[in-house]
């Protein structure tokens, strides 16, 4: 059974008809890009993930890293596909020339990186998670320190990671104990113990770069009493070459239930006289820069999230197009022979929930990336303003979303597989396993729905909501030129304006009522607006499909196209209307939860 | 951390107090039992799950069966518990005295089962599937067969396991091509393949007993010439002395994403003569027989589902009362000391949910079980009938609904702890991934929710149907005594009503429409269903609750009765309201899946 990592054909969509990333090469920054640069990456991604990714994705899930007191041993093909990402030049793909980096817009770059996630995203990790070290540490550090972390970062010798967790302080990092004491020649020590430290400890490259979170002494308490330093395993001497080892060291390993070829590591840092550490920016600034890392990092679990979900997509609809069984209910009894599961309703139904989730997240999640390629290069102040407002205030959903609904869809490929969905011989329990941590690491599900409905949506009054609607106005106006989309813009149409209500009730009764009260159910708050976005993102999707058919396209492109309207028929059938539900929750401030206490447990 | 395997108060509410299990000693059958006889049995219960069960579940699910070739080797520990079970006379709690049994009702029979399967459901699987084994050729063998092998089954010296699927007939039992040829002696030779048989090898046992379907040659095609087989691993001499290997052959092992120490196996049967088989009861009438295994181990499923997500809930509630982190909102910045988790309402939120899921599962599947008991011993022949027909009728969503928020449950387990949820050394993702075989084996969600829409609803003009809705009656006319049941018991009566609407129209639907257009979403026929099913359970609940609450009983059980009422507002608030959202769906006979073309995915 051949099952494509990806469907080309959406990847194509998305990029060029959705997003019009071809329009990307105006710009100064990607004037040396063409269609044809962009899909050149795509292609290279795709050969190092059939290559390199797929083959031994079974292999690193079945045979964890191990730790035997002194090194991490894990499956030496890990170092193999790691080093093809290198040596293909797709680790930086963002990245500026003069860092080694190809220079791509972040759409293209991260659509990259979903292909090898989608492919291999505990193998992925180690990649990913180096970048957006180097992206810090670039942002935020010294011209020394670029030439001294980044360089290496950006050409696969060094590692990155990021040190935020502690035993005792898991999401909330006001109370981290990790603490730095200045020493004489300006650089710190660094004192303290980490847990769940991905890539905290290998043998993939010559040295590992941490970006910790720390308290010098004597700062202040709470989050404004937290720097940020880097702490490398090996010191790194003034000539670049590689010096002493630096006091970090693996107190162990822990076992997860899925992404289990990347390591996740208990660190100890300075056992003795403390780690050495260098100052990123100012004192007790930290958490903002590693803000600035983890809304970055937030985009990219939703990607990831996303490519699971794609992919696994992919591999129940080869097995479902292949696999004979069972007849039809009209069929039944009249001696016909067993049809291919996709003929029955039910399996179709199957597919087509994926299809809207693994193709909703990913395009919500390549907006995303959209938003900060505009952000970053827009042609004026004003669109990089507006860009800026509506990434920052739809991180969460894009973190939260494609996290909720890939698994979901993860869940249905191994349903669509029945018993052959459950065993290892087939990866879509892999996926279901991988994709499960993403509704919990970067801030969790619940942290997510905080963020959003007490500081995203009251914000700067409202002003990342309000520029959402007015996206959503425009899409509902395109909307109205297509007779077959017409009741989907009613039904959005409603949608939002039950949302915005809702939101004007729960932010009025922020004020006057208790505020753990309004709080308490803020996850139903982010799952009703995220219904909302996504149902925008997949009207937005029926736009193009319903002009591309008007064109009279070829066949494989008219049946392409009938495949996004189906997809968004189901999601305004299937997930939209129970948002009618949660709104009337939110607006009745239910108290379930509120009230319950822990002794009625 | 000290968690429950299950809550002991529950228990005593559910047996004692929602199903009044005592009551069953008034039968003759159990009329050597009381309320002391039967803890007793929990007790033991409870000591073998503690002492054998729970300290080797990670062992048994990080140490996977394998296979050598000649022979699978496991953890010893497998062993020692599975005779634990059988050496307190816990393996065949219902069975029959003179067959080694307890002679316990089925409602208690299936707790003591609920309690292992919580501590340990790979284990545990052997001596289920043993116990459904010997029921079945109890139930239609000859006196010779019952004797031969259902003795050594009940006493543990055999295991049994079901053989039906094949690899080219997984859920699709008229496809099944594995043959039966009658001997000269009247014995079979019977040869084909079967693949997932649950402990289809193993060394636990003297021998085992596989009972296989295979059409014998020349009968019939499709499901009316499908036959049923006792077919030994080891032949039995006339004096019960172990005779020859019979050829049934393992030809290797599946490994599955979770319930890793129960081998699935893939088997061959009869590669040279034929593997000797003796015929059970008629020819052509072995699934009529396996359905009566079926029957029962579809409720076995829904008791599985249900105890995962209590233990889970369970554990998940110990953590969050001992895990300190972060601060309520309405305490922010106010340099306070952090709170345990259980404070935050969305952790509250999400042990409800658990709460309401997994105790709404598990009255779901005693009542099952209680039906069970009143099909067989109940005082007269109408409540025989009356019973008989209700759990026919209710068997699809004791099978589904647990199945299908029992992983739900164990998500939110794993969510609650976050990154300690994700790793081995707590046990909530092994329940996640135990707890996902439920939906798919015995029966998908799909195949159950066309059983219940295609065959269930219309037999017998609707008598099931109308059974359970005179018994809903019933519990509205109680609950209308209860002031604040009220609002509740209005709302389920709506929801009834809408239930019954959309019914109606479904199935005039069935007469008029295509019949594949009709039940092409079954599936939200069956969670509408199924959530009208449990909301009835819960507020039947919740009149026990208010009952007691009346009688102003001491703190412990006010706190706990008040738990049970705010879980039925959970449901009621959290729950319910979206099938508002299903039955419109339904009754417009929404043909988003019908209509989707292979072509367009």
């Amino acid at each position: 059974m051949a099952a494509s990592i990806l469907s080309e054909r959406d990847i194509e969509f998305m990029l060029y008809e959705l997003f019009d990333a071809e329009n990307m090469t105006l710009r100064e920054r990607y004037s040396d890009h063409s269609r044809e640069t962009m899909n050149a990456a795509l292609t290279t991604a795709r050969a190092v993930a059939e290559k390199y990714f797929v083959p031994i994705r079974q292999k690193v899930d079945t045979h964890q890293p191990t730790f035997d007191g002194e090194k991490v041993h894990m499956v030496p093909e890990i170092k193999a596909a790691v080093d093809a990402v290198i040596d293909s030049g797709l680790a930086a793909g963002a990245a500026d020339y003069e860092l080694g980096g190809m220079q791509l817009p972040s759409i293209v770059a991260d659509t990259v990186t979903v292909y090898l996630t989608a492919a291999g995203s505990s193998t992925m990790g180690y990649t990913t998670l180096t970048n957006a070290n180097a992206n810090l540490i670039e942002a935020h550090g010294t011209a020394e320190q670029i030439e001294r972390w980044v360089e290496p970062l950006r050409s696969g010798r060094f590692a990155g990671t990021m040190a935020m967790t502690e035993p005792g302080a898991g999401s909330s990092l006001a109370d981290l104990t990790t603490s730095a004491r200045k020493a004489e020649d300006g650089s710190y020590r660094i004192t303290g113990n980490k847990i769940f430290i991905s890539g905290g400890d290998h043998d993939l490259n010559e040295n590992i770069v941490h970006l910790v979170l720390a308290r010098i002494k004597g700062a202040p308490a709470g989050v404004k009493g937290i720097s940020l330093f880097i702490v490398p395993k090996f010191l790194v001497n003034s000539d670049g070459s590689m010096g002493e080892r630096n006091e970090v060291s693996l107190a162990g390993l822990f076992h997860k239930m899925g992404g289990r070829g990347h390591t996740s590591t208990a660190l100890n840092f300075g056992e003795n006289e403390g780690a050495i550490g260098y100052l990123v920016g100012e004192e007790n600034e930290g958490l903002r820069y590693m803000f600035h890392m983890m809304n970055e990092a937030r985009i990219m679990v939703g990607h990831s999230a996303a490519a699971l979900a794609l992919t696994g997509y992919q591999y129940s609809l080869a097995y479902a197009r292949e696999r004979p069984q069972g007849r039809l209910p009209s069929a039944k009894g009249a001696g016909s022979s067993p049809v291919n599961i996709i003929q029955h309703p039910d399996v179709r139904r199957m597919l087509l929930a994926q299809k809207a989730y693994s193709e909703g997240a990913f395009a919500l999640c390549l907006l995303g990336s959209q938003l900060m390629d505009d952000t970053r290069t827009g042609e004026s102040e004003e669109l990089r303003l507006r860009a800026d407002t509506l990434l920052d205030f739809l991180t969460p959903v894009i973190k939260s979303w494609p996290s909720e609904y890939g698994p979901r869809a993860n869940s249905l490929a191994i349903q669509v597989m029945g018993g052959h969905g459950y065993i290892n011989e087939h990866p879509v329990e892999m996926f279901y396993r991988d994709n499960r941590l993403n509704p919990i690491h970067e801030g969790t599900y619940g942290i997510q729905s905080l963020d959003l409905l007490a500081r995203k949506v009251p914000m700067n009054g409202m002003a990342g909501y309000r520029v959402f609607v007015s996206e959503v106005e425009k899409t509902l106006e395109e909307a109205s030129f297509q007779p077959e989309l017409k009741d989907y813009a009613v039904e959005l149409e409603l949608a939002v304006a039950s949302l915005t209500d809702t939101t004007n009730q729960l932010l009025h009764a922020m004020e006057h009522e208790p505020i753990d009260l309004v709080l308490s159910n803020s996850v139903k708050y982010l799952e009703f607006f995220g219904n909302v976005v996504v149902a925008w993102i997949w009207l937005r999707q029926g736009i193009v499909a319903a002009r591309a058919l008007a064109d009279d396209p070829h066949e494989a492109d008219r049946d392409f196209y009938r495949g996004k309207l189906q997809a968004l028929r189901y999601f305004f059938r299937f997930e939209l209307p129970e948002t009618e539900a949660w709104a009337k929750l939110l607006v009745n401030l239910d108290s379930t939860s509120f009230d319950m206490q822990e002794s009625w447990f």
